[in-house]
C-alpha cells in the first residue's frame, strides 16, 4: 500500500458511536453520535457511513480513499449469506428485548450496509477489538496466548490462543462474561442468566444486589465500610474464579483488564484475584499475569483500525503512538 | 513423502500405553503395556520408545522408518527448554501428588527422550488427539467450530475454534473439566477444586456421593429409581450447563461427545443436556449440534496419527477406514 492509503474505524455501542479515519502518519479525525435506534434497521449501518464520511471531510480526505474499515461492535451476532448483523439487546427493540427501545429491530444488517459503501469490511466484537489494540501496541503486544477482559457496565472476553484471535462459528466468541458460575438466584443478568459472572459482579449488577451504585460500593469499601469492603471482596473473588475458569479451557498466559471498575479500583483488588486465581490447578495457573489495559478510552477505535492497518504502519505507530493525541475529540451530535 | 512412508503412534494414559505404526494403506500393528511407573523419569518415554520399535517388529518394518511420530497422552503437561513433559497427576508421585504412586517423579520428559530417537515429534493432549481424529475421521470433519468432550472417569475437552485446533502457553488448552460451576463443598475433584465440572459429574464422583457406581447410578436410574433418576437428570444439567459454557466462550456449535457415561447413557441423557445449554443465550446456543464420537475405542490413536500423517493420506483413510480391522489388537505385557 502507498503511503496515500487511508483505512477508516467504527466502534460500534449501545450508547454511542465513533469513527476514525488515519493514514500511516496516525489518526486524522474522530467523530462520535448516539447511537441510532429509530427507522429502518439500515438507520445504525448508514449513520456510520455518514459519520466515517464526515470524518474524512473534516480530516481534508476523498472518502472514495478509505480502503479498508474496521469495526468493533457490542455483540451478540447474527450471520446470515454470510455477512455479520447485530442482534445486540441495547440497541434492537424486537424479539424478546427491551421493549423500551424505540425500535422493532431483530438484526441489523451491518456488514451488508457497509460492504455496499466500503470494499473491505472487517467486523468483530468490541472486546475483540479491544485484545487486538493491546497485542498490537498495548500491554499485550505479540502475545501469544492472552485475553482483554472489560470490567464495567457488563463483564466481555477477547481471546488469544496460540497466536490466533478467537472469532466462533458467528464471530460471538469471548461471551465469558456470561459464564455460570453459581447457583445463586438472586444474582440475574440482563440476558435473563440466574448466577452468570456479570450478573455476580458487573458494575450494574453488583451495586443493584446492596441497593448502592458500583461506584459507591468500592469506594465506600476502600474508606472502610465493613459491609461494602466484604461485597467487594467476595466481587473480586468471583473474578478471580471467572479468570481461573478462562486459564483452564485455554491455557492463557496473561490478562489485559480494562474498564471502568478495574481502572480505578485494579490495583487493590489484584491480589484478591490473583489469589483465587492461583489457587486452582497450579500447573495451568502459576505463571499467570494479570496486567491493566495501556490504551484506554481508545482501545476499541485503535483496535478497530489494527483490524484492517498495512502491516508497515504498526512498527512505526508504536514508536509515535499517534492515537495519543486523539483523546479528548469533541461529539458530534 | 513416498508410499514407504510410515508413521508412529503413542496414547499414553495413567493405567496403559498404546503404540501403533501405520503406513499410507492403514495402521499395521498396535500393542499395548500397562504404564511404566517405576524407576527414573525417562522410564515411561523409553517404554513408549520400545514398544514403538516392536510394534514396528511386529508389522516387519525398520524402525528407522518412522519419519514421524504423534502423541496423545494426559496431562497437564509442563514446557522446559520448549520441549513438553508430563505433569499428570495419576502417572507422577512427586510434589503433592498421590503419595501411593511408586515414584518421585515431578515432570516426565516426554518430547526430550521421544526426539532423541525419532525426528518429528508431536505432543498433544488426549482430548485434543481426540478430536483431531474426530475432526479428520469422525463425527466433525472439516468443523471448523466443534469441541471434543469425554465424560468418563474424568471429564475432559479438546477445542477447535475457526478451523484452529486450541493449544495453549503449555499446550494445557481444553482442561475445562476443571471449570468451577458450584459452590458446594462436598463435590471434590480429584485435583483439589471444589464445585468443578469433574468434581460435579464424573464417572468417579457422581457415584462416590451417592455411595454407588457411575454404572450402578445410571442404571438404576433407567431401571426406575427416583433417587438415582433425579441425581442422573442433575448431573446432565450440569454437564449441560458445562457445554453452554463453552459455548458462551468459544461460540462452538457442535460437540462431539465420548466416554464411558456418554457412549452408555448419551441417547437418554441428551435431551435434558441440550434443553439446559439451549436456555441461555440463544444467539450463542440456538444452533448447537451435539454427536457422539464416531472412533471409539481407537480416537486416540487414530487421532496421534492424523497430527503427523501426509495430507494425502486422508481421502485415502476417509473411504477405506483401515482402522476398524484394528479392534482387538491383544495387549503384550
Amino acid at each position: 500500500m502507498s503511503e496515500n492509503t487511508c483505512i477508516g474505524a467504527l466502534d460500534i455501542g449501545g450508547t454511542k458511536i465513533a469513527a476514525m479515519v488515519a493514514d500511516a502518519s496516525g489518526p486524522l479525525a474522530r467523530l462520535t453520535q448516539p447511537t441510532a435506534k429509530t427507522g429502518s434497521p439500515r438507520a445504525l449501518p448508514e449513520q456510520c457511513v455518514a459519520l466515517l464520511e464526515a470524518a474524512c471531510r473534516q480530516a481534508g480526505i476523498d472518502a472514495g480513499r478509505l480502503s479498508r474499515v474496521g469495526v468493533g461492535s457490542a455483540g451478540p451476532f447474527e450471520r446470515s449469506g454470510g455477512m455479520i448483523g447485530l442482534a445486540s439487546p441495547n440497541i434492537c427493540g424486537g424479539g424478546k428485548n427491551d421493549p423500551a427501545l424505540p425500535n422493532d429491530w431483530e438484526v441489523v444488517p451491518l456488514e451488508q450496509v457497509l460492504r455496499e459503501r466500503f470494499a473491505h469490511v472487517t467486523v468483530d466484537n468490541d472486546c475483540v477489538v479491544a485484545l487486538a489494540a493491546e497485542r498490537t501496541f498495548g500491554a499485550a503486544r505479540d502475545e501469544r496466548d492472552c485475553a482483554y477482559v472489560t470490567w464495567s457496565t457488563g463483564i466481555g472476553f477477547g481471546f488469544c490462543v496460540d497466536g490466533h484471535i478467537l472469532r466462533g462459528k458467528n464471530g460471538n466468541a469471548g461471551h465469558a462474561g456470561h459464564m455460570l458460575l453459581s447457583e445463586r438466584e438472586d444474582a440475574v443478568c440482563g440476558c435473563g442468566n440466574r448466577g452468570d459472572l456479570e450478573a455476580l459482579i458487573s458494575g450494574r449488577n453488583v451495586g443493584n444486589r446492596l441497593n448502592i451504585s458500583a461506584v459507591e460500593l468500592f469506594g465506600s469499601a476502600r474508606a472502610g465500610n465493613a459491609e461494602a469492603h466484604e461485597a467487594a471482596l467476595q466481587a473480586a473473588r468471583w473474578f478471580g474464579r471467572g479468570l481461573y475458569n478462562v486459564t483452564a479451557a485455554l491455557d492463557t498466559r496473561l490478562f489485559v483488564i480494562g474498564g471502568s471498575v478495574w481502572t480505578h479500583h485494579g490495583a487493590w483488588l489484584l491480589p484478591v484475584v490473583l489469589r483465587e486465581l492461583e489457587s486452582h490447578l497450579p500447573a495451568l495457573t502459576r505463571d499467570v499475569s494479570l496486567l491493566p489495559a495501556a490504551l484506554g478510552g481508545l482501545v476499541a477505535d485503535v483496535g478497530a483500525l489494527s483490524l484492517v492497518m498495512p502491516a508497515e504502519w504498526v512498527a512505526r505507530w508504536r514508536d509515535s503512538k499517534p492515537w495519543s493525541k486523539m483523546r479528548g475529540a469533541p461529539d458530534v451530535s
